[in-house]
């Protein structure tokens, strides 16, 4: 542990505190090592929340309004409403960023339930709760992880199912994954991939998956979370004139892959060497995944589909 | 909406807030209004956090060694750890009640993995959190609803099934319950019930079930949390001679069953009189399941398996 076990709030707020960036809580800003959600808002209790998650390179948001446009649906699926127009809503995020002074930025927004009425846990009497904040770009692996691959296995837990959850809806129910995470850590790999009940490989915490397979690139498409970066992949594919194929895939297939890549807002494509502790391919990040990876830099780059954060110079 | 829907959480933490009862938090005990978890603990952002309720009834905590060794077991499972003992934790949550002045009391116990390091995903590396708090007795049904039975439905939602997450873990992964109850409110009902995968019934929003079928005591064996609440009127059956079966609970045997009861910390035993639009019974709480009822209560009154506050007269 990097922190005394008896480290209170209080010292994790503390100078030392691993939280560094900027929240929107309450109408306010604020550092946000001092945000916090109340003890008994249902977001927190009930996991009664949805999310979203953009990121800001090199002081440019990418794709904003998609993301913008998903949390709305995610927040209509789970029936909240909130005070705030889209306009606003991307208002406040880049206030959030320009208040933090990163260039690079993971920028989350995030609907709670909130609390209900007193004696009453009736979710319809609740009034739902926006909050935001903007903190530095995180990394789904490390930059020795990036360089010669991720180490993945397909975990022995299954992901919670869309006949439970619809996981279109981006939500904070991971313990599925925070499980399959400590088994990964056991395997010495250092990443999971769930399977779903039939077998086929789903996502895994906070990334999408593709594979190569037969020349062609395989992503699932079903029983997982619909990521843009994921998007942003099947588009690109198709400008470097690469087949996508969007069906059912094995783990059996993928475990006889020519190479496999994450996708994710947090890193964006990542190459994968090893599967359940053997080389994916040749055991090196795959020329496909490298092609796409350095387009979707190159577009960064460009300023491709990104918007300039308020008050920075475009 | 019984707040106006702009509502910052500072006005829910005023005057009128539907918040009272005393917290817990970082080593200081608090008024709850003001008790709050930081927005980046993964308990928060990744519901990576358990929890367990015991309750205070006439100044008497109910089986309280019960609920701390199922909170323990439950922390143990997600390999979390907190620099309390047992007895601490007890001392923690009396102290909560006697500073509350409530005689009748919803006491929670809550564990949650705490904030990595900076930079880093790991949950190995957090510092797990311990809070708590006590808050006036929650009634999962009203007082008409307790006399006159509840309304159930089966809902077309699957429980998260144990395959993703061991339902043995108290857990906030309730996505699938809270859209249950919006079904269940279009459905003119009050309460729903979940099947698995293969339609028997699991449990719902905060209670186990029971029916009684063809003489007798039938309660699911899988895909549910074992209630402490289930385990008493196990034990209270017993006591009356009524055979209890511990198995698959199929949607349909309960559609047939000649009485269907709740039960939770949160109330008790709680008779239903309607599922799915037809009367259960005769439509009214079950002889069975008054008589589980009255026992129960009648046992509370006599101070069975329960200790009396700190500083309460016993």
């Amino acid at each position: 542990m990097n922190q005394p076990s008896g480290a209170s709030i209080g010292t994790i707020y503390g100078a030392d505190a691993p939280v560094s960036g900027i929240a929107y809580v309450g109408g306010a800003y604020m550092p946000l090592a001092e945000a916090s959600i109340p003890m008994v808002d249902r977001g927190f209790v009930r996991s009664d929340a949805t999310y979203d998650v953009v990121h800001v390179w090199n002081g440019r948001f990418f794709r904003l309004d998609d993301y913008v446009e998903r949390f709305w649906r995610s927040m209509t699926a789970l029936r909240m409403e909130i005070p705030h127009s889209q306009d606003e809503v991307k208002a406040i995020l880049h206030q959030c960023v320009r208040r933090s002074g990163l260039k690079d930025a993971y920028v989350q927004m995030t609907c709670t339930r909130g609390i209900p009425p007193k004696g009453s846990r009736d979710p319809r009497a609740c009034a739902n709760q926006f909050t935001a904040f903007a903190q530095p770009f995180v990394w789904i692996a490390n930059e020795e992880q990036r360089r010669r691959g991720l180490h993945v296995t397909v975990s022995s837990v299954q992901r919670i199912p869309p006949q439970s959850i619809d996981p279109r809806i981006k939500n904070f129910h991971w313990l599925d994954m925070t499980m399959a995470l400590f088994e990964a850590y056991e395997r010495n790999a250092e990443v999971p991939v769930l399977p779903d009940a039939q077998g086929n490989v789903t996502e895994g915490p906070g990334f999408n998956i593709f594979a190569l397979s037969r020349g062609r690139l395989v992503t699932p498409d079903r029983g997982m979370f619909e990521g843009i970066t994921r998007r942003t992949v099947i588009e690109l594919a198709e400008d470097l004139q690469m087949p996508v194929e969007v069906r059912a895939l094995p783990a059996q297939e993928l475990a006889r892959a020519d190479e496999i890549f994450l996708t994710s807002t947090a890193g964006g494509i990542m190459p994968v060497t090893r599967l359940d502790g053997a080389a994916v391919g040749a055991g090196t990040p795959g020329r496909a995944t490298m092609a796409l990876h350095d387009l979707y830099w190159r577009r960064h780059d460009e300023g491709w589909k990104s918007t300039p954060v308020a008050g920075e110079a475009a």
